[in-house]
């Protein structure tokens, strides 16, 4: 798959879990382009009530998928910042999303990883997120 | 005052904004290209602990400021599904920023009017503003 490819339909992931939180009564936008900003923006914001989630996104076709510590690092930061959850999400291709905490996932010498297997048993589903109590 | 130039202020003005959040501690960013959202979102969200803010900017070099009663309406619909405080900030050229709840602007009949006068004695500082509580 190119990088145009990959890129475009992480775009896509994204519009699509935005989409999901406003037919389910939240707000949801995506990241703004992070110009000077200090720390990167999660790919996805969504607040609904006391609850706001920071939510870094990755879609794949494999049955596995890795974070960077740097990009768990980044989102942690920001989110302790502002003031929200913090949560990785991952749409395997064909199977669905799933929403895992940091500590949720392995970590590798650097990078943090989950394979399909282990979201099954670890990860929420969408509505086990939004209607998760934390 | 071309609409090029006032828009580039406008942006200068919403950056300036977030930055001085990161400076004081807070998480901030500009608001995203708005896409396919239902509703517009906030030209800037700031968040720290508890608290979270949309807020609709505007720079004048005027003696008064209006924001269109579509713009109020956006705003509120926006916060009231994201869980956040609602603002608006006028930046009065060479004298400074001002916070103000909808409730405490004045409203004609299409729009929600402040001038400096109004701002000095019911809008908030920046700092105020952080160290509210509401």
């Amino acid at each position: 798959m190119s990088h145009r490819t990959r890129k475009s339909r992480g775009s896509a992931a994204e519009r699509e879990l935005v989409h999901k939180f406003w037919d389910a009564g939240w707000a949801a936008f995506r990241a703004p382009a992070s110009g000077a900003m200090p720390i990167q923006i999660p790919d996805v914001i969504a607040g609904h009530g006391n609850r706001k989630l920071g939510i870094e996104i990755k879609l794949t076709k494999e049955s596995k998928k890795y974070f960077t510590k740097q990009e768990v690092e980044d989102l942690q930061g920001f989110c302790a910042r502002f003031g929200s959850e913090c949560w990785l999400g991952v749409k395997f291709l064909r199977k669905g999303w799933f929403f895992l905490s940091p500590e949720d996932m392995r970590q590798t010498a650097s990078s943090y990883v989950v394979s399909y297997e282990e979201a099954q048993k670890k990860g929420l589903s969408f509505e086990e997120l939004i209607d998760s109590i934390v």
